[in-house]
């Protein structure tokens, strides 16, 4: 009997590679933060001893969700400005806030925040663009939770820095501190074609290819991104980042919804991904992103919330259903993105655009144990003819009961052990109060 | 003091009429099954003695959920075929298994479960359009439930009824035994315009005008549909409609993604509801509805699941949120259909197509006492700046804690009070058994 450190027992395995696999009555054998075994529960049994045992006898366990695209720090402005044009609600409500109240304390407890609401929705892994990626890095090695850290990078001042260089000197920095940290990796992330200029885009490239980093970046996000690109030097976006030689392998295109069909040959044929940020789309109105077409072309299309401040939350499970649902209807096929397709978007496909498809987003002996289990024995999950169909159309986060990275338990049976739920609600709250007063114009 | 059957104190009360408020700290005297008094609750301890006082802290108190379109037993299908066309589904899955299994206990348990998973979220009264609508009446009664069950009709023979005027009959003689019952009401409920021919058309508006019943109906619900019905007869299913005289104020016309201008202007004009199923029509790939459109010509537009084997849920607040940002995004306008509009169309939209608008859909005094508790305080809902958006944009069903329908309460801090949880998922595990067996072809 070999002795390691946890041995789960589960009524169904979905390790997602192989692909549209379902193991009944099999284990999962975890040790030293990294799966060791992966085999029917009548031999692990027999195989392994540990200590620590648990039994999910009518959960499902698969890969943590990776949520590709999100503010994190901005689930403090949950529902204060919805129903507003994109424009309005950037311009008028939330630039107003940031200038007003951005500060180390509030990307620590707004990423707080946005953690603890992650985990208990069965996100193991986030890929955040924000400012102070310094203080979000010291929140996730905190609570345990693995990122992926955007060297956030704009023309314009911010707190966080004076201008484009400062910008790129401080990532560099934060890279170098953090670059062998087992839960952390540190991709840039331009803001967005519109608000970096051609020079520290080249720059960061040249970076990103030398330090072999993605490079993260909001693309093709509405109408209005492409219009005034072409009004103003006769580019569509896609077109200068091409010129600028930032369509490749390391892209990470947020949004992508107004797409031609060559623009989506081009980022198929350079490796580039796609994070696919359903919600926010739609609540934005920004657009409809062509997801059947860009995945039949051969693109990686990951899954993100955005932030909650345009969701209005940071639900994969949510997420995965509206990209199945609405993939359907544009390509106006219903059966175009089957159940695994959003499942694979939510966990092997984020782990690809981020780099790290060698270590997780799938069940995989050698690979880190980032897990989740969900139980299906909800009425709202039955009759349950299929575990895959159920995660996908019928499940809610609610019934995510405990959640795994690297190996360590974060949520068990529901609880957070990494958090003070109480304190952190009431952390949340002042905030509540401090960002409802009344704004100078 | 006044004596009454229970008092309900709440943190929020948002009473739907009027529109866009919010009360906090109030509260609601119920008696006699119906809404006595809604005040503030520093005012109601003086006013009212009850031996059945609720408090409800962290939650807001909102009128229950209207499903205005279901096949509640269907939910015994649930995730049996997904990710299929339209035509492959309903042809080679679910009518082969309709075929095969329909049948009074079918309905029966398949109606059992849908209205357990029903008043879990907060859904106080469904549309239903199915077999054995005096099965289902049976089982909301026992249950509790508010009931709308549509007097099917079909041309073809199945086990409910030969031909038309079978199925008529049965209808009649069905509302004739239960237009008395205080949960209970009974639309005439013919498919669709492609199975059911022009003389049982007419003569279920005659019996509807007479009896003063809605007709419930699905209609343009696929691009599909309009073709065909030109192709055999050169109509637009709704222009047959209206020269049989069915568009007109008792119409309750499901699905409607195939709308030109002048059908919306005919619908507005005639004072007929529409019945949007926003996951169903993107589930199958079935069209758009243009809602916002539809709600400024003036239409009602209430909201319903449709059946869960294409959904795959009847959850009602996931089906108002994705009705909010869908409807947005066909817009191509974020301030349309906001919070409470999408919480108006899931309330008294539907009850105003059901012709109880003036029974339910709103809290107000007088009105029957069906209403749902939704706790805010989940972390996933904080920091909560409005209750409403929180309930559209980020709340979760089990947040709903408490469920009373005409004062009786049916959900009690999450548990069902009129259903052995533990028998029905046993049932419902026969049926899986059943339903998975090899069907010779």
């Amino acid at each position: 009997m070999q002795i390691i450190d946890t041995l789960i027992h589960a009524r169904w395995i979905i390790p997602i590679e192989p692909t549209n696999l379902v193991y009944e009555h099999y284990s999962l054998a975890i040790h030293e933060g990294k799966i060791l075994g992966l085999l029917p529960t009548e031999l692990a049994i027999l195989t392994y001893h540990s200590d620590n045992i648990i039994e999910l006898k009518t959960h499902a366990l698969t890969a943590g969700f990776i949520n590709a695209h999100t503010h994190a720090a901005m689930t403090l402005m949950r529902g204060i400005a919805d129903d507003l044009t994109l424009m309005d609600w950037l311009q008028n409500h939330i630039w107003v806030l940031e200038n007003k109240w951005m500060s180390e304390e509030f990307v620590r407890d707004g990423t707080d925040l946005a953690i603890a609401e992650m985990l208990r929705g069965g996100t193991t892994c986030f890929n955040d663009m924000y400012f102070f990626p310094d203080v979000a890095a010291q929140r996730a090695i905190k609570h345990g939770m693995r990122a992926s850290l955007g060297l956030i990078v704009i023309d314009f001042p911010t707190v966080w820095g004076e201008n484009s260089d400062e910008y790129i000197q401080k990532g560099l920095s934060l890279h170098h501190n953090l670059k062998t940290h087992e839960l952390i990796t540190t991709p840039f992330a331009p803001h967005a074609p519109y608000t970096v200029s051609d020079e520290p885009l080249k720059r960061i490239n040249e970076l990103a290819q030398d330090l072999k980093l993605p490079v993260h970046i909001h693309l093709h996000e509405t109408a209005y991104e492409i219009e005034s690109a072409l009004a103003q030097n006769g580019e569509r976006p896609m077109e200068r980042l091409k010129n600028l030689g930032l369509i490749n392998d390391s892209l990470i295109a947020v949004h992508a919804t107004q797409l031609s069909n060559d623009e989506i040959q081009l980022l198929a044929d350079s490796g580039a991904s796609i994070v696919h940020c359903p919600e926010s789309n739609l609540k934005l109105a920004s657009g409809f992103c062509p997801v059947a077409k860009c995945l039949a072309a051969g693109i990686n299309v990951a899954l993100g919330t955005d932030g909650a401040a345009s969701n209005n939350d940071l639900d994969m499970l949510g997420e995965m259903r509206t990209a199945a649902l609405i993939g359907k209807a544009v390509a106006n096929d219903a059966s175009v993105i089957p159940a695994m397709t959003a499942l694979r978007m939510a966990t092997i496909n984020g782990a690809k655009a981020l780099g790290l498809e060698n270590k997780i987003g799938s069940l995989e002996i050698g690979k880190s144990a980032d897990i989740i289990a969900i139980d299906l024995s909800d009425l709202e999950t039955q009759p349950l003819y299929c575990p895959i169909s159920q995660i996908v159309y019928a499940a809610s986060r609610h019934q995510v009961t405990d959640v795994w990275v690297a190996g360590e338990q974060l949520l068990t049976s529901r609880h957070l052990t990494t958090f003070d739920l109480k304190e952190l609600k009431e952390t949340v709250e002042k905030w509540r109060v401090r960002l409802i007063q009344p704004t100078q114009a």
